[in-house]
């Protein structure tokens, strides 16, 4: 049999892989030093109350005859979560049918597994810097990817080029485009007009925008987009992932939706048109068979008015802990961006390093660990990526040791 | 953007949402008559209450700071979960090292996904009758198959043709095999002679074999390979599935596993060899996050000696009801296979009709519901699967009504 050969071609460690090596390694030369993670974007605040005990009266359920249930029939997603996180999105003014939502184990799933209903030919337009997966997935398929520049010119918000884009010596125009806002990894948040822009792009081109918003509860501004559907147009050209992760600490529950709207559609080559909706629901039911039953009662519990009170106590410990970080940044006048509407927080690195030299040079010297954005993009070679997802009174003294070290 | 216009080639319903609009259908207009449901291979008897306590204890843990876990470092499982597999394989003489296992939220994803590591030019050889998601998941990305006849002649046991397939006017030999025994929808088992001669063949080929074990639990007979792994160089050449969806009742709380074995290798294109269980993990690493943690405590419970009793208790349910089946379709002299070392029996559609025509007249004279063999291929037109997975007294009473209508 032959492998798949673009596979050979992919770096050979995921990022975070990587990054645990180096840590497991120094860890095991120093074992009498307190290393504090602030690198992979895990959270660390235990689940909400209601959240656990919905899971446990579903695996109740689970255990008696009467109310046992196996196969979803659909695999989409229980209508109880669905209608649940439709509801979340009129929240904050976007209207999103049930019908139009997939639940599912986690965004990095769907977001892995959606360009399996496009052709290998298109064009992908990647933001530099990046969430490595919308590259790796990608290529894995042998696609020609673009790159957008987010730098510090532009905020790290990349913007459409009207020119187009370099590749092979030619001048194209991408047909996917991978967007994330609240930005992973820099924090950075697209306004109303910036995403307007990228959907007028989006249509003029007759390209599909895959939006990544697994940290809009992080935004506070309320003028900011929490959804691409809060957008005029949105629907004809945007599939949105979400999840669970960060907003309610479901990174070890797995459960997350993903948005293909029924006014997403497009002219296959026999001129016949084609629902984008139909053709994913089509791949997952072939490849995928349906969320845990007592994790979707988890996720459900997480959009009650409890839930929400209890999940979003979490978010204002995560909220706090990346003012701390932002207040050491300035202090120390390190630029940087992220932290206020966003977990994020991403600064260039201090004495003029790289970012992996420098990723080194914090775990060796104070023992802290963040992410090198060199594992973002090109446009991330000299910056760096702390979150705030840690322990508070650990960001408090990574923030010191990192204080009295860089001073 | 261009969609993946293969899938606009694809059956535009998988088969057991088809079934499911048909019974929809008929139950709408005849909502007095009382459906006794055979057809999709979902479990009816509740969780064993260890799993159940074991989910709950895991949910109690993800409440508290101290025992909160996000997540997983790797996503191929936990240690714990999966040596408690490779202890489960011991059990019945495999030996199958942790290392060699992932973890996954159940079989189908990974049927599904298995293909991407492969190149689309490979061909493949699936067994006609098959579970659908093999073609599916083969012909999304636009490649050939043969398909290998099980039939009457050959007890629903096909094996490998040394002349090779024919394919678009030439002989050829395929790269990637599936075989799944106990065989979903024939309930035929591979015996270790047959077996072995599916792995000879895949050596002198190059070609690899994916073995779908899912009903491995319900093999009776000792002398009946439960793992291809029993089977002597099986490592070099065959990855296997498996999960606990009909082992355990998971259906509804998705848990399986991966076999990759470190054995298994080939040759790239510039000469290198090449670890297919490296290029699956890369392949996870990039699009999948691991298991929701109390789901994996959950499927731990399985493996322990109080967990084997008590899923025990289930199969010989199950392994009951298909006894009954059996019984009625030898005494109405009606051909069929599967029920014993099986929970899915296979038989010759009464009155001379083909599958579907079969399947409405059952569903509208005695409410009874199966599934038509054509929707597992060519061999199956005028053959029929009902699961031994109901309830005791609903099977007895569709056994009654089927003996009285066919009498």
């Amino acid at each position: 049999m032959k492998v798949n050969e673009n596979y050979l071609k992919l770096e050979k460690n995921y990022l975070f892989i990587r990054i645990a090596e180096k840590i497991k390694e120094f860890q095991a030369q120093n074992p009498d030093k307190k290393i504090i993670r602030m690198g992979i974007g895990d959270v660390t605040q235990p689940l909400a109350p209601v959240v656990v005990e919905a899971m446990k009266k579903a695996a109740d359920e689970l255990a008696v005859k009467e109310t046992f249930r196996g196969y979803e029939d659909s695999g989409a997603g229980y209508d109880f979560l669905r209608n649940a996180v439709s509801e979340y999105y009129k929240s904050f003014g976007a209207d999103v049918p049930a019908s139009d939502i997939r639940i599912n184990d986690g965004a990095k799933s769907d977001c892995g597994n959606l360009v399996d209903i496009f052709d290998d030919s298109n064009i992908i337009l990647i933001t530099d810097p990046a969430y490595p997966v919308y590259v790796d997935s990608n290529l894995m398929n042998g696609r020609k990817i673009v790159y957008a520049d987010s730098n510090e010119e532009n905020g790290f918000c990349a913007m459409p080029s009207s020119d187009g884009y370099e590749l092979d010596g030619k001048k194209v125009f991408p047909d996917i485009i991978y967007l994330c806002s609240p930005n992973n990894p820099t924090g950075a948040v697209y306004s109303k007009a910036q995403l307007a822009e990228w959907i007028a792009y989006a249509k003029a081109h007759d390209a599909v925008i895959l939006f990544d918003a697994a940290y809009e509860a992080f935004i506070k501004d309320d003028n900011l987009p929490r959804s691409i559907y809060q957008l005029e147009g949105a629907k004809e050209v945007a599939i949105e992932m979400c999840s669970l992760s960060k907003t309610a600490g479901f990174t070890g529950v797995r459960c997350g939706y993903t948005v293909v709207p029924s006014e997403l559609k497009t002219i296959a080559s026999d001129g016949t048109e084609v629902s984008l909706a139909q053709l994913w629901n089509r791949r997952e039911g072939s490849k995928f068979n349906g969320v845990s039953y007592p994790v979707q009662r988890a996720a459900e519990a997480v959009f009650t008015p409890e839930g929400q009170k209890q999940v979003r106590e979490s978010i204002l410990y995560y909220q706090e802990n990346a003012r701390v970080i932002a207040e050491t940044l300035t202090e120390l006048k390190i630029p940087f961006t992220g932290g206020i509407n966003s977990p994020y927080i991403w600064f260039k690195c201090p004495f003029g390093l790289d970012s992996w030299s420098f990723f080194d040079k914090m775990l060796h010297e104070i023992a802290v660990v963040g992410t090198p954005g060199a594992g973002f993009g090109k446009n991330g070679v000299n910056w760096f990526r702390l979150t705030a997802f840690g322990d508070k009174d650990a960001t408090r003294e990574a923030m010191q040791r990192l204080k009295d070290w860089v001073k």
